[in-house]
């Protein structure tokens, strides 16, 4: 008998229906976008409240069944994979926006509601929230992974947008990390402890995130250049002058190919800056301007505007849907997908460095990136059933990890941890990585919080 | 024999006169800003490096000898006082600044280095660091209480503002909690676990901060408005209108008096906003105008800008030292400083029940405040030799701090627990204290970091 078969019954006297031990429901819940194999939970669980979910945890906890939360899986870690077996928590039937205070600039949401739906809600209020990973994902598995994407550099990641956490702790107590105050000195800061914990230390059931105003004006460009490096060279002289630009997008030729196929687009195929200025309506001119300048210094002549609401929704729509484009640029494949940030001042080199390296990948291994961040993504696509071919991703993906590591990087920009990057986790942190593993043990002492995750055992 | 004495002979040995018994030396570093009564340590340590830290924690361990971090004493919750006696480490002999990296906006700084003393470094390099909690504080010390002040408004307090340390645990090992990447999903945010940990958790020896871009323009504005609440709505509005103020600073009339007499000025005695505005040339043109329309409708209707830098720097000047005019304003004085941060909505409505509450209190109690962040501080002029004046002013803080944790606010916006805020601290976290007291057992399990500070026992 399982120890997930022993709280069976007690789950099912709880939620009824909803939880599940159908296959095709387990089978769902056992992969996420990550190339890691799958392996189903023994059961779902979908609560509708926190109350449930703090139920369900001591259940579990009180027979050691492993508890995985789950939003949407649309991770690239594996993060969300059963390889312990046990329940998988889905929290998207938890989907209420609780409150909009539009005076603070924040929302309490539920952790099921989707960055999409708080946009929709918000919609006609000059108000947004800003986080955006690219899939439609849900606030509180965005909350759990530190999410971040295309407009962090100028609004930050979710570790600064998130201002509060209520979370389920693996004994069942329901604590709220912080008050709705923007700031505070009051002890130690357990808002971000949770945020990129992964499920590890607890369940987040609801997260009250900052909203910004829509800027008055909003413009794009697209601008092609001869090189990688010029482009990157291009980024780091606009943050250098100070010029406040909202997202700074880098996609090499490959990634630009997949997009133009998937997108029905004609950019030329070079590397490629995505650029977005906000501001007012006279800054966004200037900014552009300036930026236009730069690149041209750089080779990067043929600066586009997009100057119309339609043709800058094209564009980033294009950009935001790369990473199915460059999938489907190889049609059965997975992505093994890297993810480093590095100092930006170490960004060109370390992208040259990589790109020298893949000249001896036999794999499509496209580039993009939040260049403004030093962040950047290569997307191996492999075969999931030819083991060589997964052998040489990883062999270069450790290699590119191993490199931003040698330049005050680190081993994951905004994918997290999951199964795929444990080890390079240790690596980055040394004696810090056992202090991490020391408040897993004391808040989680039962190793039943998403076990395997962030740490093999 | 004190645990003290029995590490005295191994820290003479490593630290040789840079330990010192001297009452004097031993007198300085046992009170802060704070009212809470002075206890002087048992020593004090001057070590010049980590691997002096390291060995000094190593030996005070060894025989539970508590330990006090301490960077200048500036500090208003009592958080240096030697309540459980032990020995104080003055980092103030590590101020070297390691590194500035202009291309990556950060700084590599040891504990000790103050804020002025790096802005100062920067000067010329169209760079600058942007947290200032008024007095010369390290930025040592500034991390380990999550400073703030009033440019935390635009730029974010040391949360924001710290990219990683160096910290010494309690067992000696020395751990980095972060690389130098702008963001990262790698692991558990260490990083700003110990900001805002008062020594408590481990010892702050180096700190990479982020710098900002100096703005290309810079004017200043005051306005006095007939009462408390018109100014604050004048705040929210000008929040809402989503412009981009670089700092909004409230002193009611008290405090303006105050300021006038210490600063020799001569504001009109009313409540009164000190506004800035940075951007462009034509930016900070046009917000000042809005803004001055914005204050005119609630009654402010004499906006004086500050256009030239030197008016503009003796604002900003005044306004810097208000703590210290204030003090002056009863000699012989100390101050009993509130320190609340609410949710900007609920802001008018504390402020207006504090002031009705206030007309009860017989001691001098001007107020002024960080409003853009609905920050606010109430100085209570206590004689300290008066026991009935501080239980007057403990009776008005206590209801202050209730009445900001009714309206979803936090019992300390900047200033830290220290002793001071201890049991506001357990009220206002519930089950999330116990969280942070089970991770403080877990670094500290012998109780020597600054025992006693942010928990009682």
């Amino acid at each position: 008998m399982t120890k997930f078969s022993q709280a069976q019954s007690e789950l099912t006297a709880l939620l009824g229906d909803r939880l599940t031990l159908a296959d095709g429901v387990r089978d769902v819940h056992g992969s996420d976008e990550s190339w890691q194999p799958a392996v189903a939970p023994e059961a779902v669980a979908f609560p509708e409240t926190t109350a449930e979910v703090a139920e369900i945890v001591k259940i579990c906890s009180a027979r050691g069944v492993p508890m995985i939360p789950y939003g949407i899986g649309s991770a690239v870690e594996g993060g969300i994979v059963a390889t312990r077996g046990g329940l998988c928590i889905d929290l998207s039937g938890m989907h209420e926006i609780r409150a909009i205070h539009p005076e603070d600039l924040d929302a309490v949401v539920d952790a099921g509601v989707t960055h999409v739906a708080l946009n929709e809600r918000l919609e006609g209020s000059q108000l947004f929230f800003s986080v955006d990973p690219g899939a439609a994902a849900t606030i509180g598995g965005m909350a759990a992974t530190r999410a971040s994407g295309s407009n962090a550099f100028r609004y930050g990641t979710m570790r600064e947008n998130v201002l509060g956490l209520e979370v389920v702790l693996a004994d069942g107590r329901v604590i709220h990390t912080s008050r709705r105050a923007r700031k505070s000195a009051a002890g130690y800061d357990l808002t971000r402890l949770f945020v990129g914990s992964e499920g590890t230390l607890g369940i987040i059931t609801a997260v009250t995130v900052r909203l910004h105003r829509v800027p008055e004006a909003l413009s794009s460009a697209v601008c092609p250049f001869p090189d990688v490096a010029a482009a990157v060279k291009t980024v780091i002289q606009t943050i250098q002058a100070g010029i406040p630009l909202a997202r700074m997008e880098l996609l090499d030729e490959a990634a630009l190919q997949a997009v133009n196929a998937y997108s029905g687009l004609d950019y030329a195929p070079a590397p490629t800056l995505f650029l977005e200025f906000q501001g007012t309506e006279q800054g966004v001119v200037e900014q552009s301007q300036r930026v236009a300048r730069i690149a041209a210094e750089q080779g990067g002549t043929d600066f586009q505007w997009a100057t119309d609401a339609a043709q800058r929704n094209k564009l980033w729509q294009a950009r935001h849907d790369a990473y199915y484009a460059i999938i489907e640029s190889r049609p059965g494949s997975r992505s093994v997908t890297t993810d480093v940030c590095v100092p930006i001042s170490r960004l060109a080199e370390c992208i040259a460095e990589t790109r020298r390296d893949l000249q001896e990948c036999s794999l499509p291994c496209p580039m993009l990136g939040h260049v403004g961040d030093g962040n950047f993504h290569v997307l191996f696509l492999v075969d999931p059933n030819r083991l060589e071919e997964l052998a040489e991703a990883e062999h270069f993906n450790s290699r590119m990890v191993q490199r931003a590591l040698d330049m005050e990087g680190t081993c994951s920009g905004e994918h997290g941890i999951g199964l795929g990057k444990r080890e390079f986790l240790q690596q980055e942190h040394g004696a810090a990585w056992d202090v991490m593993r020391s408040i897993k043990a004391t808040l989680d002492p039962q190793n039943v919080m998403n076990p395997g995750k962030v740490f093999a055992d």
